[in-house]
């Protein structure tokens, strides 16, 4: 099997804005302390919780730094470069190589749909300038551009590419994928409403927002898997459904800010035009997460 | 919980037809004991693998009670009823119950999309009718209207709807019946390939075609689940998930009477504008099969 | 060109029960005789409107005689045969071109999702039976199944294929029909709301059930068209527009039979499940119907 | 009527890079000056043909002022300036208006779909910022978001939010815009193979790459639309209409760029991941063009 040094729970912080929209570093890394804590086993900071694409340069890297002096090695840390441009992609991935990072995550960005051999070239482009491994990334609703299982097989070819994030929402994406990639390629889920389905389909790790509330629940499903007790993990995962399917309708950024707020925990502000949700929002996650 | 008498897997036989288009209930029968000697949980004749919409009402009742009198008891028998008016499915309920059937299967089959009250109107004019369970299915695909989880909840209050069949291929909308409509109401899975993910979501069966070819499979995938053996049901369900994408992609008549051709059984003629596969299709599936 | 006898508006009458859910062949002559009346080039009974599938063969064989002995040749009559079955299709256009239709319309009735090959020889095998002329009718949204440019192009291969009805709702399959298949075959537009935009895109007639309602703007419209003046055909269709529109989101049997109760017209029983709008639509549709 | 000071054919210029990927602003200058030449009726730098999301601050200013002191007033002038943040779109929209812009186009673009309320809030943040119309763009395949007829009336309350351009490809939606809104707001048609369907609908404009290729042809269906003969502005229409979803079907950058390359005219290079049209997709617009 390729070396991979994700499994389990990846969780995901979100990026912390001061009142003005600055980003707050300091809080940021309180919230990464919390995340490390509560026993994730992998930290991915710039995914689309913490709002890569409406950072600027010098804010990813802040963003960057600030993680690998928190996490310390206590676990491995995956860092989203992802852009638009293929120039930049790969600034931010040799900037994470360098800063310390154990891999980087790549979405084909696009807001020109791009060909099968544009993404295989974005990528090479990319995989050629760094020896850290790469995990491609699939979310057609935030990315624009959904990769076949055909394209995924040959972004694999690519040495460095090992690790494959599929977040369509559909479980047969994942059976494929198991089925013709073969078990030596770990696959991680990314949608959370699938978080058991994909674990059953013989997902590796789980990258996710949630662990930012409920930490306990997520690796506690994962735990129940690793034993084979399906019914203790069936279980484990109504208790937190509710929860996975509200934080991804309203927005992860949005909804896990609200729900740190619930739990007393300062979460900062949003960057425009993202806002905070509804009151009536809040009451409602405050009911879900109390029920819990 | 409502008292649901099938479990496991509910094998759906095939009807066949002569040269002549004829239906063949002596080949019929044969099918039909292959399945129950082949340890299937129970029976559904006239499903959508059984062609009902394109036969005669005198063909239904013939098949119906060929049916009731091969399998005498031994497992309990499902039969569709739906059509296309109130009236003739009333009719076919009533029939397939004094005809001696455990229970019906009714899709709100929808040439004029059907309302929400429309629809509650249709099943709770024929639950009136009869007294024996009725299996609510959903099915977009095949039946042309999509009944949503707060639509089936209302159908639930109909006394004898007791059971959900759900067919939309997407593991959410399990999940989302089991949490919404409480482990007291059954619900099965009529996507093949997502018998696992069903499974993992608390399927109390699966309707299925495939054990036309391959009841070990599909029954041991199911033992496994019971004993609590994900380990084993993930390696058991990836043996069989090419062959049910398979006979799903080719659409289940065309693909069920191939394969039991390939395995040396006379699966008969279809009916015009059925066709059989073509030679490549077939030489595929006997790729499938052999690789098993 | 191939020789077509329909053009302009093909007025689609509906089916009237009877309280008891009989057909009304006495009700059904006379709101044949309002559309003769009111112009229409054309009149098409047992299509969508006219609920086809929910009847019986006898019903549908009065419903063909009645409509040739009412029209007397007065304007060419276009009869619905379709079918799931290939034989009861073939036995319907047979009967049709006896009772003196002056053409037939098949759409491809499906429940599983025919192949192209199976389409091919279903429209062959009732070409062959019959010396009328065929319009090929794509609809997706009733039919089930959605024919490609190429493939329609296949069946205008068969001699006696000589028209397209289009119901996809998209303007760019008739551009592309028009564009591919050249202006020696005709094509109709089938999706009401797209009126203006299909005679700008070329079409040869308008296939809708809106004459029951206001066929001075129907035919308003085709007449603008034929004298080149946009300017007016689009006046005379935005004042049309919400109606159309409306009567397609209700369903047409339903917001028919509702529209001829506003205008003092008896329309009849709806047969089961449909049943009659609500009270709030019968109202929005008077406010309609009040302001045009 | 809200006063509109685009009309007829707003042409979009490709960004050239050179080949080390840097802007090429002397070639820019002289693909825009062909485009004012050949006769259309505004100009728009900064949108999805000039591949607005992969230029830097820099980038996107230097392009406008590049626009403004070529074009010299001679047909107004539409500058794209959509950005992810609020921020940023507010700076991009202040720089055009003192460059010297008549309009600014915003879409709003979207990683985390924004709510209503969000998409509101951000119009109403950039339009307070400045005093030149706003033109709001619905583009859902490449923004990310689909605006609805209700949204888009919120938005037309805003004092500057004056003109809507509509690219869902959806015909229906403009009759909507049309009716909803009424005549005094003016909607362009963004979607090229729509083109005669949006100008029968109504539309007051065209928004097209087209002209870098064929502007005697986008200029003509314009005229003969202008002199209400619908007949020539179908001949005319069906001429380009290959090349319009040849283009789009393509990406817009990348097919103008070997459409011009084709014409003998210098279109610069692409900035990756972007490339080059393959060879036979150049040979098959080859063709096309040479069929005009």
């Amino acid at each position: 099997m390729k070396n991979n040094i994700f499994k389990g729970i990846i969780a995901y912080p979100i990026t912390p804005f001061e009142e003005n929209e600055k980003v707050d570093i300091a809080l940021f890394k309180k919230l990464l302390e919390r995340l490390v804590a509560s026993g994730a086993h992998g930290i991915a900071p710039l995914g689309s919780t913490g709002v890569l694409p409406y950072l600027t340069d010098e804010e990813k890297e802040a963003i960057t730094e600030a993680t690998i002096s928190q996490v310390k090695g206590r676990v491995p840390v995956l860092v989203g470069v992802s852009n638009l441009t293929t120039e930049r992609t790969i600034y931010h991935a040799k900037f994470a190589e360098k800063a310390g990072a154990d891999a980087v995550m790549i979405i084909p960005m696009s807001y020109w749909k791009l060909t099968d051999n544009e993404i295989v070239q974005h990528y090479d482009a990319v995989a050629k300038q760094i020896s850290i491994p790469i995990m491609a990334y699939n979310n057609p609703a935030t990315g624009g551009v959904d990769m076949s299982p055909t394209l995924l097989k040959r972004l694999l070819e690519i040495p460095n590419v090992t690790m494959i994030k599929e977040s369509t929402g559909d479980v047969q994406r994942m059976h494929y994928l198991r089925k013709e990639l073969g078990e030596d390629v770990a696959f991680y889920n990314g949608s959370n409403p699938l978080a058991l389905a994909a674990f059953a389909a013989g997902a590796t790790g789980w990258c996710t927002a949630a662990p930012n509330l409920i930490p306990e629940l997520n690796i506690g499903l994962y735990n129940a898997i690793q034993k084979n007790d399906l019914a203790e993990a069936q279980k484990i995962f109504y208790k937190q459904m509710h929860l996975l399917q509200f934080i991804v309708n309203k927005g992860l950024p949005r909804a896990i800010k609200a729900g740190l707020s619930i739990l007393g925990v300062d979460g900062g502000y949003l960057r425009n035009p993202l806002k905070p949700m509804s009151e009536s929002e809040v009451a409602e996650l405050k009911t879900i997460i109390s029920t819990i």
